[in-house]
This record gives structure tokens, C-alpha cells and sequence, in this order.
């Protein structure tokens, strides 16, 4: 087990790689760790959490709504939680959220522990104290910025994700090596999603980079006003497909980045012959590049994405692989710019 | 108008001492500000109000709970609220409690205002971050800590404030003087609430006064891990008796004031002639110092307080008047002397 102590303006974080789930208990009395996980996850390792108090939410990013936050709180009511009890999320980025979110508003705040199960939520979601519920359609319409105080990392949960949820994490280590690391671009070309998903000590590497650079970007823009927004590169469109078409996260990720490439290619100088290398890249970890889509329909969500400013919206563009820039785009030339890029 | 800059941890606050309502414009783009109000305070200054957006809220306590938070939340969507957006909660402690909390959690946290137009507000709930609603019949049990952009203080709205919520709000100022300051103490011993009521420039400089008492325990403590926790004083049992007797707020702390004050003769030394002086006072604001009480059922709700901490409860003292202090009460001892306070 690594630690590492990242300090927020909240508070310090600390960073548990390559550990075991129980050694939570060296951070927090026992009797007061209550963990949340969802259906899914608790019949795959239920032996894992009977030491514990545990609140089981269904599955699935229908439930990342309020009233399963609702459900929360009386349950942990009914624990008789306070704010010196530590929330555990344990599972993939919705139990993540729901979990950090709950962290942040039952009686004004508790202690939160993330210990993220997918490879999404493990480089993506559960780092940066990000949280946040929908509302109807609407993606993290509602929600906070609130650090954990334990990031756990227990790679043994790997052996029950499928294969499908390490494709939809791909996106997300995909897009880190576009905005900020051409070396790990390399090194995924060298790879297939096969060698990680059999080697231990590879895919703990490759976490541990994925983590070192998202924890970096927002260490940087804890608030979200300037560099931060790079980790929205492929979002923008992204969340709207995904919206639209029910697609997985990764799969809406990885066709908004090759629209993102294209209007990066079209506005901002991107070469042709970098986003083919993309576009294979993708491939190469299974993860679609385009779908057949109604671009109006995209368009319609598109306005009502938090992005949006005046009129204007921040899209994130490359320059080159490794490096991504943020240029705010009028309304009218996106719109055209988004039907040409799908 | 006066105004007056502290720095919070997340951000500066501008406070605004006698300005005039539509003084917000000054500081936020006119289309960018959203009104959270109640039907009450709306019938009123309905005229007020005409050149913004408006979200009313139902008025009274019954309706702090998630149901109007999602109501808000829908209203917001409505009207394409952003980040840049500025909620304004304009009303009592329960509109600027709700005006609070869904501007921390919409989009991840909007701009705030509060403009508070009752006593107790301006003196006490408006200040310092803290909001909350309530989870059935728990008080504040879901909320954040989350500083308003601008605090202002228009006193022509008291003009329609019933002479009821008058006495409530003068329960916290007797509080503030009680825990942090003697002179005040003095100065409302020579005054009556009629007077104040009568004189602007009196009830100006008295919010004045107690706005920044109120300010300086919050900003050296905000998070409420030491001194804000004086701010308590009288409330762990009068919030248990506003639930179960439906009492006024301010009523319930009078009758909670007095409770602490028989403990801390009772255990702290506190000076049998010292009570009687804090008792007579509030009989001169009109305020309630005893009522008949089941104090099983007082305790009972005591133990779901959030200030429960393993087997104490932390509870406020006065030393003298003008001087408060914290003392972790043995939860056996603390049965017997509640049933003995009340």
C-alpha cells in the first residue's frame, strides 16, 4: 500500500493505492464507517462489507437522482450518523457520486472515504471531489465540489467488472493521454484493453498515471475556472449523446472526442494524420467512433448544458496529442461546426 | 449605505447595512439575478420585485424540506439559471436557509445574495453560511456551509413585520448579549421593544452591532469545530421544544436560554442573581421563560441532536453574562439536570 497526501483548499486528501478494502479501518473507528454500494457490487463481495453498517442503492444511472438521495438520508438517520461518521462509497462512479454528494449535505457534512471499483470511476470519477445527481434528463444538474478524506484503491475489485466496463474506463485513460500525456498515448498504442485486463501490476501502473493526472489538472483549478475544464474534452457532445441515445459513458465519450478531433481539425489547425491516430486509438480498446445520429436533437441538449455561456460555448479543442486548449466558440458556428463533426 | 468586506474561507462577503433593495443591481447583471421569495413577504413588496425573475416558495417552517428544494430546482432549470446565475433569497431565516442551500448545490454552486427582512434573520440566520432544511420532524439535518456573495440589509422591509417576529428575532439578540457581550446587555435592560419597533436608527445600529458579534464568532471559527458553537447557547433544548410544541423559534430559545441558565448555576457557577436578571429581560421582550413540558419527550429528541458527540453531549454555559463557554455533559448526568431546568 502507497500513500500519497494531496492538499485541497478543503482539506488534505489522502491517496491509497494498491490496498487492501479492510485497511479503511486504520483511518476511521469501525463503528462509525457506514458504507454505501450498490445491489450489484454487494452481491459480488457481500462478504467484504458484513463487519460493516451498509446502505445498498439499485444500480444504474437512472437512480443518480434525488430520490435515491432521499433514501439515503433516512437510512442514515436511522444509523443515527453524525458528523463524525465516515460515508464509504464503494462501487463505480454513480455510487461515487450519490455517496459524495450524500457526504456533503447530511448534516452539513460528514467524513467521506471513495473507494472506486471501475476503471472509470478509479482515473475519472471519484477523483477531485466533484459530485453531483441528475435531474430528470439533465446530467449533474445539482450537486457539490467536496474532497474525501480517503481515496482507496483496492484493484481486487477488478476481477468481478465486465469487460464492457473497462471499455467505457478506456475513454476516460484515452482522453487523459489527448489533452496532457503523449507518452501514455505511446504506450497505449503499444497495448491492447486484453493486456491490462490480465496483468495486475500493469493495469495498477496505469491507474496510478491516470490518477496522477486528473489529480494534478484539479489541484491546479480546484473551482473549475480555467485548466480544469480540459477534462471535458469529448464531454460537451459526449453528454448529450449519451443523454439521447442511452449509450454507455465511455461509448458517448469516445465518439464526442472523435467530434471534438474533427472540429479541432476544421477550426484550431489539428492535423488529419493525429486524429486518424485517435480515431484508431478508440478502435484499437474497442470503443465506437461514430453512430448514426439526429444532430438537431443534439443540438437542443447541447443549450442546455452547464457550459454554456452567454453566446458562447467553451469547447475543448487539441492542438497536437498531449495538448488541449479551450476556445470559447459562437452559437451559431457551433451549431454547424457539430453537424459537420458527427 | 455602508459596506463592509470579511473574508471567508471560500470567498469575500460583501455586507450591505441600510442600502436599498434594488442596490443588488450594483453588483450582479440585472438578468442574472433569480429571486427566491415566500407568497407572504411577495404579497407585500410584490412591486418590489416586478423587474426580476421570482420563485415563491409556500411560507412557514412546515415547508423547509427537500419537496420545495425540488420545486426550486425545476424553477431554476425554467429559467436557464447558469453559475453565473445570482439567487437572492429575500424573506426570513426559512427563505434565506432555502435560498442558501439550493444556490450551493444547483450546478455545483450559483452566485448568492441574502437579503434577510426580519430580525431574526438579519441578526442570526442570514449570517455566516450555514443553511438547511429539515428532514421530517429533524431540524437542519441536510445543508451546507456555503458564504452568500453579498449580505443586504434593507430595513424598510420590517415595516410589515408582525410585532410576533419582532420578539422572535430580539430572543437571538438577547442571546448574543448573554454569550459574548455585557454592554448590549445593558443597553437592552434600558430599552424596550416598542422603542426599537418606533426608532429606524435605534433598530439599525442594534442589527449593526449584532450582525458583526454574530460575524466575528463565525469568522473565527467556521466550521464550527470551537467558539460558534456558543452560538448554541439555549438552542440544543429549545430546538427540542419547538419541534415537539410547535413553539416560535424565538420562543422555544427563551424558554431553552433559560434551561441552560439553572445548569449553569447548577454546575457551573453560574450566579442565581445573574439568571434572574437574564429571565426578567426576556419577560421585557415579551418572551416566554417557562411552559409546561413532558421532558421525557424533550430528551428523547435531545439524543437525535446533532451536537451528540459518543457519550456526551456538548452543551453551552454562561460563566457570567457576556461570557459563554463549552461543556461536554455526561449524557446521565444531562438527563437529570434537563428534568430539573425545565
Amino acid at each position: 500500500m502507497k500513500r500519497e497526501t494531496f492538499v485541497f483548499s478543503q482539506k488534505k486528501v489522502d491517496y491509497l493505492f494498491d490496498a487492501s478494502f479492510n485497511e479503511i479501518e486504520n483511518f476511521f473507528p469501525k463503528e462509525k464507517i457506514i458504507i454505501i454500494t450498490d445491489d450489484n457490487l454487494f452481491k459480488h463481495h457481500a462478504t467484504r462489507f458484513e463487519a460493516y453498517k451498509v446502505i445498498t442503492i439499485p444500480h444504474g444511472e437512472a437512480h443518480k437522482q434525488q430520490a435515491t438521495i432521499d433514501n439515503i438520508v433516512q437510512q442514515l438517520l436511522a444509523f443515527e450518523a453524525d458528523k463524525q461518521s465516515c460515508i464509504v462509497g464503494v462501487g463505480g462512479g454513480v455510487v461515487t457520486d450519490m455517496a459524495g454528494y450524500a457526504a456533503s449535505i447530511f448534516k452539513r457534512g460528514t467524513k467521506l472515504a471513495l473507494a472506486p471499483t471501475s476503471i472509470l470511476a478509479m482515473v475519472d470519477a471519484a477523483i477531485g471531489g466533484k459530485n453531483g445527481i441528475d435531474v430528470g434528463p439533465y446530467k449533474n444538474m445539482v450537486g457539490t465540489v467536496h474532497q474525501p478524506d480517503v481515496l482507496l484503491f483496492d484493484y481486487s475489485f477488478l476481477s468481478t467488472l465486465p469487460t464492457e466496463e473497462w471499455v467505457n474506463g478506456f475513454a476516460e485513460i484515452v482522453k487523459h493521454a489527448c489533452i496532457k500525456d503523449a507518452d501514455l498515448f505511446d504506450l497505449l498504442q503499444q497495448n491492447t484493453i486484453e493486456k491490462f485486463m490480465a496483468d495486475k501490476a500493469a493495469i495498477a501502473a496505469l491507474v496510478e498515471r491516470n490518477v496522477a493526472i486528473k489529480t494534478s489538472v484539479v489541484l491546479q483549478d480546484e473551482f473549475e475556472t480555467g485548466d480544469r475544464k480540459l477534462l471535458n474534452f469529448g464531454h460537451t457532445i459526449g453528454h448529450a449523446i449519451e443523454n439521447i441515445y442511452h449509450l454507455p459513458h465511455g461509448h458517448a465519450v469516445s465518439i464526442g472526442m472523435v467530434a471534438a478531433c474533427n472540429i479541432s481539425e476544421e477550426i484550431n489547425n489539428f492535423y488529419s494524420v493525429d486524429k486518424e491516430k485517435i480515431v484508431k486509438l478508440l478502435e484499437q480498446y474497442r470503443l465506437p467512433v461514430k453512430i448514426n445520429i439526429d444532430t438537431d436533437k443534439i443540438w437542443e441538449l447541447l443549450l442546455m448544458d452547464k457550459k454554456r455561456n452567454a453566446g458562447n460555448m467553451n469547447f475543448i479543442l487539441l492542438n497536437k496529442i498531449g495538448d488541449a486548449t479551450i476556445v470559447p466558440i459562437g452559437l451559431i458556428q457551433l451549431k454547424q461546426l457539430v453537424k459537420e463533426s458527427l
